[in-house]
């Protein structure tokens, strides 16, 4: 009984040495060694090549190493059983960081701010908006979006969300499905995406959405912020928004080819803010450890704790 | 009976519209222009010339246009009246999100963020440490002080604080006086100075204070953040311990000289952020509304709110 880690992009081998100390009787192996595929119970999966999760008789579960799982079923020949995320509270806190730091660098005109320093000019705002006065829409309402929500709040954002289906949050204004976008994007200064990328969202980022943005606000012009999934956004509508100046700027933390190719357009736009998706990275060895006690759990016959939906694929 | 603007660096005829559309029947002057000195009984001053406020024989109240009134007390010809702030919702609100800014903007490695961009390179530190794991001590506990722990404490920071005299602040950790300051600073990631400027408290941030200060944090060195006053930092001991590696950044709003001089070589030190003290400006009507209801307070004979300590010049 053994454990298969299918990933690409990262250091396998830190990964083997985690699961090793956490999961000593377990054996672990990698796809670029000689194994027998009979034996492998478990997968541990980030990115892993389509295709190379066929053929394993005896999987019982797949494990995502991350949150998202949109990579696996991307995969046609992804073996049917149950797949289980990595739901880190640590991951929770980290996407909200990164809300709340790049909507305040928005409402504070830190771009302007980091660009007056370079020229030793000394000059201010005096008609800076208060957060009160900046319209937040968060687009997703799952344990993230709820969490940044409120964050943005305590700060004093007026905040509003969005999800496909209604949900009711106490002391949050939502919108919800096809009916409920236009009036919520109407009233949004800040478009801030933590959806999950699904057939119905991929794409969902073109410039009819970025058309139906606030352009009465007191930003001068609506922002984007995408930390959810690059394969929302439509990058070249993205970039002629901003050139029509009907977006007056965009945080990315995600893209359509990730990493974002050296010839983008988007690392060098100066309303452009680009983040190497590392929004809400988690600590290797807590995603580690979170893995191997949902593997005892399983040995032990207990039942899985955060497993995915295959028909809503997240 | 008259309202006299005393300023200097903002623009008078601006606040000229502003009370005169607030209080219609008073006359508002200025110190640019020929007036009955006889007539003034109210002044609104932000950084008066000194000695520009001697000789008005029937002034009742001074307003400061802003929270601190330090500029007051370092003018000797001061006339002995009871002295009014401005303590404005907004202001509190808006310094806490200059601080969440600042912290997080440390905590994220926003600084590495926006080189990695300028130079295309798609990189991340896969040992990102969360906010828990990062402390930030806040110096100084009044309204402004308060307000920001809890916000960082709401962001997840580890967060305690300091003051002159003891407070208890339900929920968070705090050091008081002198003989607390030393294990503030050594459980002190950040440091983030909201201090008035007094005499006890000018130049208090210098190579002593922040020599104490943890190196054995998670952010590989401690930071500074000042958005008190630029009376209470030693410029010249602030660069020497960010040339030594003790101190690794520091965001300062406020200078011993502002505006800072173009000759500052903190302007274009890699490890420092410059903002040009706009931590927590004011919307000016918001002010002038304030200081309006106070003088319809006055002359109703009501009490005023916000009156300066003289012994404690704050």
């Amino acid at each position: 009984m053994s454990l298969l880690l299918a990933m690409t992009g990262w250091h396998v081998e830190d990964w083997r040495s985690r699961f090793k100390a956490l999961l000593p009787d377990m054996p672990v192996v990698t796809l670029g060694e000689a194994f027998d595929r009979r034996a492998v119970h478990y997968v541990a999966s980030w990115k892993h090549p389509p295709g190379s999760l066929a053929g394993l008789p005896n999987l019982a579960v797949i494990f995502s190493l991350g949150a998202g799982v949109d990579f696996l079923f991307a995969d046609d020949r992804l073996p049917e059983v149950p797949i289980a995320r990595v739901v880190d509270p640590d991951l929770t806190t980290r996407m909200s960081e990164y809300i709340v730091l790049h909507c305040l660098m928005i409402l504070r005109q830190q771009r302007r701010y980091d660009r007056q320093q370079r020229d030793r000019l000394w000059d201010d705002d005096r008609d800076q908006p208060a957060a009160r006065s900046v319209r937040v829409g968060v687009m997703g309402l799952g344990e993230l979006g709820r969490d940044a929500a409120h964050k943005l709040q305590v700060m004093g954002f007026d905040v509003a969300g969005w999800s496909r289906s209604p949900r009711a949050i106490a002391g949050l204004q939502s919108f919800a499905g096809e009916d409920g976008l236009p009036d919520f994007l109407a009233r949004t200064d800040i478009l801030v995406s933590l959806l999950p990328l699904t057939e119905d969202t991929r794409g969902m980022i073109d410039a009819t959405l970025l058309a139906g943005l606030a352009q009465d606000g007191r930003l001068g012009g609506p922002y984007l912020i995408n930390a959810g999934r690059g394969g929302l956004q439509v990058e070249a509508d993205i970039l002629a928004a901003l050139e029509a100046g009907t977006l007056k700027g965009a945080t990315l933390d995600v893209f359509e080819t990730e990493p974002l190719p050296a010839e983008s357009p988007l690392w060098s736009h100066p309303a452009v803010t680009v983040t190497p998706h590392n929004s809400a990275m988690s600590e290797p060895l807590a995603v580690a450890t979170l893995i191997a006690t949902q593997i005892r759990r399983h040995q032990a016959g207990e039942p899985l704790a955060h497993l995915v939906d295959p028909a809503r694929r997240y």
